[in-house]
């Protein structure tokens, strides 16, 4: 038994829905059907969930809402033409949409997430009732309903074991069930979002819960690259992956998944298959607890900028027990998490993602390292990107730090970290932003071109 | 004006002392001698402080003491009758061992410490003796008298800033000062000792009072080589290296100079110029705060053994702030102090010095990581090595790491760490011990054999 979670672009339109239904049809074993609410039809176009922020916001603001009310409204409508469907269900989906709109707005945050999360299940409704007008033996279930109860963490809500629990007793529902994807409710019954790419992670609790056999997760690309298609030409694609090396991958760069949608599958060690709605023959990439060893060391090679790194020196610090514990302990008091902290023997950088940084947050860093920890040296430097080699047992073959390091090395580009020791799937360099793309490109090149070009 | 150090070989017989007197002769500015207790005079030999320690034990377990006593005196009494002193020095020292040994033994710790000092301090007052005797005007001073305050740190006491103060004093004394290394006292009176090698840090001490202009490191080789001779067949010797350069390389393996002897003379800028009793005409290595640039990247590569390593990983570990902070914690708590920690996105390894871990902390350790931090898997490793490659500015020279890592993955061996990415004069390799001295031979010729070999 499969679950199957459609993204926003393969749900986006009457054409997209009617795809989804036909490959539901293929199959039998798909039985669990996770949607996302309607994505961008073409580049210029609007996703329901931005069309559903604009509505929040103005009514925040105590603006009249009946336009946006109605582009949102407009959208499903649409669809509900296309797909040949009775009109209720949009009068259903404008009733839905203004009783969220009368909620309080003590709290804006939920406020707004109550009025997002419309966008899936609307969604889901409009959809399960497309598969039964076309004699698909089709329930919608409602998350709060099916108890997928959550953590009271704003936006990045998590599933409590109780949720798996729950879900697990939807095995005996008969008919094929369509879930909204993206959120769920708290013990006290408050709607809480997941983190972005939200349907991902409930697809992924939805299949753990049901013990399902494989996770699909259909998109709009026939598989994972190896490489970032904008930045190499034509990289090869993915047939298998690890988890671990899907994680890896996902963190730095690679959007395809979200990394923490990863976790309840990987628990239960559910492999997941990601395929395009567009071109479902095509075979898609497999995650998977092992896969096949491969000729190839690596597997994925990634790039991701926005870091920044704070330097420390001070003269004997590697004789202080507690010096980079005290360290780390002051950014943890300023939020900030962390990436690596390579270290000389009288120094030690960190190395962060930027976005959490601000010029007063690192003044009182500075301030704070200096008065103390007595540091001589205390400096932040920025716009750094980190690319990332990915491979399964990549740790124990021989040569490839230094075939990475040669490659990059003939870019003319200066290495300015290396990270490597710790994890078994992945070796890490800290570049210059600037020269991020060539680093790619000739990495790429070095460890795929040769075999792509026989 | 100069602080001249000599070693325990470069006092260990009259023969080797006749060499000091015609070296300090040879140049007036040579104003501040310190001595070290006599050393070795050949492989078998015992050093005086190895004599002063069985001494010492023989004292605290109540046994006869005389031929102990008899050992050391004998030791003195034959470098006298060399030097052709009149031997009331030898009933000097012999009058001094015997008050140290009527001492409390209320702390045994500052009871042997107080004994091992006196082979110091006792070659301070023969040597000074040896001094006036061939009518070079020299004195004895004592570092209580002269104000050498430290802390009350047992092995590893520090000066205090008082007694740069106290010493700086010394600059107004006309004749030669002979001091003994090794020890200073508290503010109480009480002896302590520095750590390993303590006659060289109070050499740096002293130079660093009196603003010397040089601070001689008389040992007995020509200079320092960049790599270990036992391990790679004539290394090339270093004409001139920086203060962190040389850290970097005396932490990892290089014993020539001790690590923290060199801070007092590196915070004022005072060179450091090591030479040879036995060859004082040869050049010697100086040590600098800045060098000139050199055609080469690497100034020397030092390799040390006695590493372990923590692995801990955990899925997510990376969302989770405070988790590195929280493992180094644990460490902090069982009094460990670590190297490097090069960290995946759900893993993270401490590399630290095997001989701070026994089985139990092991134990100890793993059982708070899974139950405090809830780790998928914890465990150690054993048997590494660090090399470690040192060079100015070598950060900044593309293609580097590159050149080392193709050199290593040459003779085989796999790379279980890299750390680059703080240290701007260092690159450290984590390697299992059995391919150290090969790994070591390859870099070797990597960055010197190509010049070596013109």
């Amino acid at each position: 038994m499969k679950v199957s979670k459609f993204g926003g672009t393969s749900v986006a339109s009457a054409e997209q829905i009617k795809k989804v239904a036909a490959i539901v049809q293929a199959d039998s074993s798909r039985k669990f059907i996770v949607v996302s609410a309607p994505g961008k039809r073409f580049d210029a176009d609007k996703k329901v969930t931005d069309l559903l922020i604009e509505l929040a916001n103005a009514a925040i603001h105590k603006e009249d809402v009946e336009e946006k009310l109605h582009n949102v409204v407009n959208r499903y409508k649409e669809i509900a033409v296309g797909l040949g469907l009775d009109l209720t269900i949009c009068e259903v989906i404008k009733q839905d949409l203004n009783s969220r709109l009368c909620e309080s707005q003590s709290n804006l945050e939920l406020f707004v997430d109550n009025i997002k999360a419309s966008g899936e299940d609307n969604n889901a409704k409009l959809i399960s009732a497309y598969f039964t007008s076309i004699g698909m033996p089709a329930v919608y279930v409602n998350p709060k309903i099916a108890g997928l109860i959550v953590n009271d963490l704003p936006d990045r809500a998590q599933a409590l074991p109780v949720a798996y629990e729950n879900l697990s007793k939807l095995q005996n529902v008969s008919e094929i069930i369509v879930f909204p994807g993206f959120f769920g409710y708290t013990k006290e019954g408050r709607l809480r979002t997941f983190d972005r790419g939200g349907s991902d992670i409930t697809g992924s609790i939805l299949a753990a819960s049901v013990q399902a056999d494989l996770y699909e997760n259909f998109t709009d690309v026939d598989s994972v690259f190896c490489a970032n298609p904008r930045v190499v030409n034509s990289p090869m694609e993915i047939e298998e992956i690890t988890y671990r090396e899907m994680r890896e991958l996902s963190y730095a760069g690679f959007s395809v998944f979200h990394d923490e949608a990863l976790m309840p599958v990987y628990k239960r060690g559910i492999p997941v298959c990601i395929k395009n709605t567009n071109n479902p023959s095509a075979p898609g990439t497999r995650i998977v607890a092992e896969r096949k060893a491969n000729h190839r060391p690596v597997t994925g090679i990634t790039a991701d900028s926005g870091f920044s790194i704070l330097y420390v020196s001070k003269y004997l610090m590697n004789r202080e027990i507690g010096f980079g514990r005290k360290l780390l302990q002051i950014l943890e008091e300023e939020y900030i998490s962390y990436e690596h902290t390579p270290s000389g023997l009288d120094d030690i950088s960190v190395i962060m993602r930027s976005h959490q940084l601000t010029p007063e947050k690192e003044v009182r860093i500075m301030k704070r390292v200096v008065n103390e920890l007595h540091a001589e040296d205390v400096h932040f430097r920025h716009e750094f990107s980190m690319i990332v080699i990915v491979g399964e047992g990549m740790n124990n073959s021989t040569g490839l730090a230094a075939r990475a390091a040669t490659a990059i090395s003939r870019t003319g580009a200066n290495i300015e970290m290396i990270n490597q020791g710790s994890s078994e799937v992945s070796l890490a360099f800290g570049v210059h932003k600037s020269n991020e793309n060539k680093i790619l490109q000739a990495l790429y090149s070095e460890f795929f071109a040769p075999v792509s070009a026989r």
